[in-house]
């Protein structure tokens, strides 16, 4: 768990639920996939799609790049050519594509970002207020970003504002069976498997979850798409959410967090179902075995100990 | 055209040769596409396949990392906490996967490769002795790479063979018939579309299109992987390879470079036939647009200028 | 003149003003000498003078390092192993030894860098408030650093509060007669030669020569000590104060500044000087010369175009 | 003792011997002061100034720049703006300096550089043999070097000469008592106080002087000019030269050598040498010490453990 989120410090190291979601909105999930938690970065990929609808592909672009980035997700690195971060999942480009989502005032704007997430999941969802406001009290490394991006007039002067909406969209409590139906709306082209409902426009879809297979999973991006092969995005609260395309969407919450951030057992769940399904984007020869006895074998090891599980890696 | 190889600035502007080959062996070509020019870095994709098939993926794994670098194609840096070139894509990656190449000699290294590349084209290849001599003559920032990866323990000491085999291998002859079969035959699971010969060994077609999606077009790798949405692998010597998995591959030949040594038709290309038939591997609402009307239009525009027919991003 | 701090661009370029203060006291002086402009960075050296008697040198070199750096003044860059600032003389560096000047609040800090400033020169200064506030309203870069280091814990929470301490302390108003009689100050061993007042404690005289020396000029330091050999501080107003140890204090004004933010008069007036008299303070073979017909020479060009009279490094 | 070099791990831990030199030839000598080492990167400085000689300052500046840099001594980069090393005290200036020295052939340029280093200290040089052959062994990185400077045009081709060359220069047997009495000949204005001869033009002795003192102790430079206030130069056979101008040369020689590569006792005596006798060449207000009580204090130490002597900064 992350030390400057006092707030996730308060996580139970055993939680583990996994949920996933197919595009014809079947369910198949195991162990904790109805607990809350906050969904921290992974709301970056969405948030990157409303800036998409708010302003266009063109707009977007002058202000966060797409390229991939050796730096760590809090580094305070911009492109220096550019003076733009350098894409839209490290915070640079997550509270610039923030400082862009539209709304009259404060209030409007946090509005508009739950209910795009709610289109995504289909039901209404809360902010956590103790890790909002453990994350604005820590928050000076953003904060420092935010005022170097102003720098180069990158953001507008409104920075505590956009600080605080993006602390607040990164507070929004969610569970893994919300990941998996958020993942899965993705694979659907932008519609919401359960519900009908659209929750992004069919143009941006394939931007999203480009960002997400190059640059979602922190500085361990490059060989998660080697080995793992499915666009994805975790945060430090513990969640993950991945997808593979016109078929499923995927949803783990396990707090113990690897040097990057990455949920430990989320990582090595996603890797497994990959491997084991045939999932990778770039298998060509899928095998084709039964997602029903894969969660069964999950479920028992639910109890055991994540650092036994999964390596580390 | 890269002044560091004088023999490549003996090209013709004008040439432009286009060729789409899909995985049941049907061909689209226009222009130029049976005229020869060096592979150049399109090898390294190819290359890292047979460093695979040679070694396995735990013993590469441990010469070369696959995370993207916004680093140059020629930068001489490596990981700092491992020592590892980024990727197989850039230069520093490619020397280290060619030093392991297996073979008897030298002659032997260079044989094996020849014969690979025969298996995913279907007939035999010349080295271009002059550009080969050319390129080794002028190669001192690949020595300085070999050497401080060798100060590292990374490569062997046969440095100037290593180099050798480096400069062989990009200075290989083909055509973007030949491109487009080669990417064809990774689209059908590593097996050659016409001659049905294994090519790669199917477990590691998608470390070599991974690769090719998240780090194939240098430092411009992830706006291409968003926008253009297509594993692919850029030359200086004008060639571009591209593909759609499953469905084909595409090859492409005109010597103009953009700044970062990409061709810029081949990435006009690429680009155009992605959007045009819905074939980036995110596109979820892919259209059905008629190849052969797309091939006779790229055609008539031969003899255009690049700098109006394709913009230099 | 820096597009940053608006106000300055209001600055005449033709204003040229040279004063040499001698340890026992005599002044030769030419020009502009007592026209009044922002010392700027300039005092940085005599603030980090003021944090070493307040604090001492074991504590202050827990606050900021001591090594040249080949970043701009104006760069983030933190030493990555102890996230202190490189050296006292850039922005980073100079904000964390105004964070730690004592004082019960803002004015009793502001008086007390004031009062400092006093003893080195004799006389009370202003500080100008429109240069001021211009910097508060344009400081967004120095935002970011000071946030930046509040993440680390290297300054206190009072960001703004040391953020105006910071843009007063540069916007004091100065002449060339004032650096002069300050930096002969300091090579009178911390005693000013006019008034017999001790403006800093003997201990940490060399401190301050010796971090004027190895990095005054900014990332042109290097050259600065070999070529010029005088320890320096240049600030954006225009200023520049060099010292030669033990015999004299020198101070220039000229608005026009080169690209690293050095006056291009000044650092030539100052080069001159230290070879026609042999001042480098590693040239052993010392010739003996006018000084009096040197400054006279000088006076002769004042109403010359600068870019003429000194080449600009 | 670095590990890339073997032979110099066989250098016994407790030796250690001191001297210091006055420019009116007396000398105080303590402990193994007449022990043989190689003089590694000391001599870098040294072959500055014959270079200087060779060429004059203009055309030198264009092969090696005088700026400190936060890299190690290792460090493979280069000035981006103009591919030029940083200095002439790391490995990459120092290849280059080396690279221009005049002569014939190979041979009568390492005349030269002998012949040189005899105008410093009176007396004929060997070149350590097993300790050259065993860093041209070694020297991947070094070589590496070269092929990067040469890729860019900034030294000639033959790579391996200029190489051998360089290891030999680091490979001459010196004692301190050799250091001392060439540190002084630089104190004394670039005469030789004992023979009266002189070693480097009068022009050239400040820039040696300047640049060892921003720059001559790696990393720790800035450090180095602020605590200890002597130019002065370490090399990892475990000797250290330091001078005070117009006054006299210091010469140590103990193997054990801290993280950067410098003499651990070697820094520690001469930081206790400039502070008890005010030394500093900033330091106005001298003491008027002993220095034969001195020597004799360090004497009685010479057995002693060297880290419990000197800590290790």
């Amino acid at each position: 768990m992350p030390d400057y989120i006092p707030e996730l410090a308060l996580a139970t190291p055993q939680w583990f639920g996994i949920s996933v979601a197919t595009v014809d909105g079947r369910y198949f999930e195991v162990g904790d996939y109805s607990r809350s938690f906050t969904i921290q970065s992974i709301s970056k990929a969405f948030v990157y799609g409303l800036a998409l609808e708010d302003h266009g592909r063109d707009y977007v672009q002058c202000k966060v790049s797409v390229e991939p980035t050796g730096e760590a997700f809090n580094s305070i690195m911009l492109d220096q050519s550019t003076n733009r971060p350098y894409n839209p999942m490290v915070n640079t480009g997550a509270i610039a594509t923030t400082d862009i989502i539209k709304g009259a005032n404060p209030t409007e704007r946090l509005k508009r970002i739950l209910e795009m997430i709610r289109r995504y999941t289909g039901h209404n969802h809360d902010v956590n207020m103790p890790v909002f406001l453990s994350e604005r009290t820590t928050g000076n490394r953003n904060r420092a970003i935010a005022y170097l991006m102003l720098n180069f007039g990158m953001v507008t002067e409104h920075i505590e504002e956009t600080l605080d909406l993006y602390f607040q969209q990164c507070a929004v409590m969610v569970t893994a069976h919300d990941l998996a139906t958020m993942a899965a709306t993705l694979a659907n082209g932008g519609v919401n498997p359960v519900t009908g409902e659209r929750a992004l426009d069919e143009r941006y879809v394939q931007d999203v979850i480009s960002v997400m297979f190059t640059c979602g999973m922190y500085n361990h991006s490059g060989s998660w798409a080697c080995k793992g092969g499915l666009p994805a995005k975790s945060g430090v609260g513990g969640g993950i959410t991945a997808l593979v395309p016109e078929k499923l969407g995927i949803g783990v919450f396990s707090p113990p967090l690897d040097a990057r951030g990455n949920s430990v057992r989320g990582v090595g769940v996603c890797r497994d179902l990959a491997n084991d399904f045939g999932l990778h984007v770039f298998d060509i020869a899928k095998p084709d075995h039964d997602l029903e006895a894969f969660m069964a074998t999950q479920g028992a090891d639910s109890s055991d100990s994540p650092d036994l599980m999964w390596d580390k890696t």
